[in-house]
């Protein structure tokens, strides 16, 4: 008989639901003078931010939000957006980030979808909001964010809601008694995919994984207490890795950065004495290839983590040199942020600038909250040989693996089966088990029979010194099938002509591998900075 | 409808039971060459730890240790016993460490209590455990830890057992594959509580717990990750507060520490440059009144936890001139050690040293992974009012409170009730929320109708420059029913009289909790460190 299953019940003193929103509560009650958030001329303390969530919450809950209700939000970098993360789960709700740079009829589709009962929405954006709150056609009550220090342009900056947001927020009583989830599985969050193809999927976070992504950065990024957090990666995406929450639990100070430009990111680095931002390489391209005039010498450790695309070698040893310490993260949306990390070994210390940089581009080893990360066949879940050639789908098991898509049992089927989420991303594993991804299954170029992985090219292009950024993708071909295609944007100043950079590449790699097509210009890219290779199809095509 | 509900289920690849055993796997994948373990002469590797584990539950489930046995060992800080806090989890069982100081009847009680499956025990103890066995009776494997390194007196270091701990780890399998508990509820440690008075209970833990205790522990000590812990609270107490776990969490260094000796702590915080460590106060004690020969200059930073009892500022004063970081945490075998910190604020930094010490003695605010730590009433659970006077009694609720108490239904009950575990120790509340604890409700001494707090005087004792250690105890009398009587210890060299020692307490707080009687000699303390009152009651009725 085993008696430690005898009469050793949960109970309401030794079991709490795991949520984020205790983090809230706690940094409240021992840390109330620290700096939470600044936002340029605005600033709060904790004891303000946690007041202004319970109220907002409050006057949330009288407008019938709820266990289950959606919120949705479309918002920039601002103390509103990092306050919902808190005062919507308050009510039992579930908040709903919209991404900005979506278009209206998106928008419309997403507030559907969503069973969205109260929309937040920053009057920056409300010329495309308009369009979209027509298409969705439903009345629900909204809230202005009129941010004062917006730079509007053109008709945006019209008021569309029933109130602003501090005129909501002034509706909520003080001292509002919200309480934790019943249970930890319930929902929290509800993020739409980008998807390049079909109608978005929904994805949905609960407290426990929330929390355990929060805990589980802390120690992947090795976080002190009190640092300084410069929020650059948008939050509405996923949660902006889950850093609003993050924060409280070390009481961190958040320094709000609302356009992402070089010169406001340099400024408020210096002003604040950033420690600790994230952003997609977009942005440390932007920061390492800033003019010199809107640079500020750092002379203070500045960590940095870059998701969304691999980081090319040359953008590493720029910010390296510049003083950031760069750590390149991998994680999907379905995976509430990152999830794998090039956490460095102290063995590589030796090693040349450049063998650096190759690893620090790998996507790397697991989060301490994620279980399991492999490498395998998506048929027989063999893992793929240790030998850094073999490509297989990386497959993810772990509490910080999403509930599944909001109203698609099919998707959540499809996506998580046989005990494994399934990423839909190819990758090799080196012997030492850091893995690298090799491409999207969609991304992969089949050349007379041979695969080419877009960013193996994309890599050795990047490397060509007038190369500040560059997206391979395939281009239908009647001799080959298809054949690499590559964008190139120049570095300020820079010059090469297509010619040159293919001659770099046929030095640089197999001969089958090199671009036959460098199309030079701007390369169109996402919010969050990922370049749009379907658009980039569709110009190859054209060519 | 609520659709967060439907369809979004718990399954297999985002649904991962929550235990520490996830630390160690990942830890070895990871950082496989850095140091684990290393003491004397032998040190190892994360990936030899994880191997040397994984081998020796190979062993443990050969000899029929599975889901729910327990496995007590009685151990110092060896290697083996922090293998032992994975190998036993890993098998499904229960590891139940016990207090090597411990007498033979009280360690034949908890094997038998515990329904000890088999016993891995130090034979430093082999004339305890021999007397022990002989009174429990029951015929149990018994491995014997044979350290090379021990200083063996007398009668010690016999060989009682059926294989030596590298006998029997050569009986299990390399790449023995063991899994994570189904539930993360599961027990993974039973430790007996060293009750004054009636039999020891055994508090269990689950997986969940110890997983979260080591989540805490990083945000609320802000640990970085690959720091050098010393490991200096024994390892057999609340699962030495579960740094086993920790340490593989942000893959430190764990430097073992036999023998509590001043000489041996420096030599091995200057050695391996140790940046944490633990311990009682009379361990501070030891550490700041060293010889100055057995001292060492250390020039890094040292942060160091003291629990059990508060530190007397004038220890606090002491480590703080050697360059130590202390901090005041407070908690209970019940609670998986340490759940109150005394966590520092900015806002203190220009109090005068005094002032700082006197915060620092208190126990201060919850543990991230604490829900509620409240002071209240303990029929009403009406919360005393935060003005640093008015008593209640602490009330805990969070995830890291015990499972309960094993084969104790009666126990359990008491100790859990209306949501809140009850710790029996009385409090105040100062404004800014820390709390302080005034004493275990029996060590309140009632003078003349009014309470003293035996740690209030001790504090005002402690100050006198001639004390090195002090307990205040009621001694009873007639007139006033109790007075306060003072045990102490001097400090080496220093000189002073019983009439001194209460003319200083009169100058320096109310007269009538002045103590009446001091008595100079050495204190009688547990092996923990926690001085053991109940003795001195003895002492006080007899003189």
């Amino acid at each position: 008989m085993n008696h430690f299953t005898t009469d050793l019940d949960k109970n309401k003193a030794n079991y709490v639901p795991l949520s984020p929103l205790s983090f809230i509560t706690r940094v409240k009650d021992i840390y109330p003078n620290y700096d939470s958030v600044v936002y340029g001329n605005r600033s709060y303390t904790w004891l303000q931010t946690y007041n202004r969530c319970t109220k907002f919450a409050s006057a949330l809950s009288k407008q019938g939000i709820g266990l289950g209700s959606t919120v949705s939000i479309i918002a920039a970098n601002t103390p509103e957006l990092l306050e919902a993360h808190y005062s919507i789960p308050m009510t039992g709700g579930v908040i709903n980030t919209i991404n900005t740079r979506l278009d209206a009829e998106t928008i419309a589709y997403i507030l559907e979808h969503s069973d969205a009962k109260l929309l937040i929405t920053d009057t920056q954006f409300s010329p495309t909001i308009k369009k979209a709150l027509g298409l969705f056609g439903k009345k629900i009550p909204i809230i202005d964010i009129h941010d004062e220090q917006a730079i509007f342009k053109d008709d945006e900056g019209e008021k569309i809601g029933d109130w602003t947001y501090e005129e909501f927020l002034e509706k909520g009583e003080d001292n509002f008694q919200w309480s934790l989830p019943e249970d930890e599985w319930q929902a929290i969050s509800l993020s739409y995919t980008s998807g390049t193809t079909g109608k978005p999927k929904g994805v949905v976070y609960h407290h426990r994984g929330s929390y355990l992504m929060s805990t589980g950065s802390v120690t992947a990024w090795n976080m002190p207490n009190k640092l300084t957090f410069l929020y650059t990666v948008p939050m509405f995406h996923c949660n902006g890795w889950g850093y609003p929450w993050t924060a409280a639990l070390i009481h961190a100070k958040v320094i709000c950065c609302r356009y992402i430009v070089a010169k406001d990111i340099y400024n408020l680095i210096d002003k604040y004495k950033v420690t600790h931002f994230g952003g997609a390489p977009i942005v440390l391209s932007l920061i390492a290839n800033a003019d010199e005039n809107d640079k500020k010498n750092i002379n203070h450790k500045v960590y940095v983590l870059t998701a969304g695309a691999p980081p090319t070698s040359a953008i590493l040893e720029k910010m390296d040199n510049l003083g950031f310490e760069v750590m390149h993260v991998y994680g999907l949306t379905e995976t509430y942020g990152h999830i794998l990390q090039c956490a460095w070994n102290d063995s590589w210390n030796n090693l040349q600038n450049a063998e650096k940089a190759d690893i620090k581009s790998r996507q790397g080893v697991r989060y301490p909250n994620t279980e399991e990360v492999i490498v395998a066949d998506p048929e027989t879940y063999a893992p793929v040989p240790m030998d850094g050639e073999t490509m297989g789908e990386i497959l993810i098991r772990g509490n910080v693996v999403m509930k599944g898509y909001y109203k698609n049992k099919e998707a959540t089927k499809l996506s998580m089966k046989n005990g494994w989420f399934h990423s839909g991303d190819l990758a090799v594993v080196y012997p030492d088990g850091y893995i690298q991804i090799k491409d999207r299954s969609k991304d992969i170029i089949i050349s007379g029979g041979e695969n080419i992985s877009s960013v193996e090219v994309e890599n050795v292009v990047a490397k060509h010194p007038a190369v500040s950024l560059v997206a391979v993708v395939a281009k239908p071909d009647e001799k080959w099938g298809e054949t690499p295609c590559a964008f190139v944007e120049l570095a300020p100043g820079k010059e090469a002509t297509a010619d040159e950079i293919i001659l770099f590449c046929k030095e640089n790699m197999a001969g089958f591998k090199r671009p036959k097509y460098v199309i030079f210009g701007d390369l169109p890219k996402t919010s969050t900075g990922k370049i749009q290779k379907f658009e980039l199809r569709k110009k190859a095509k054209e060519i």
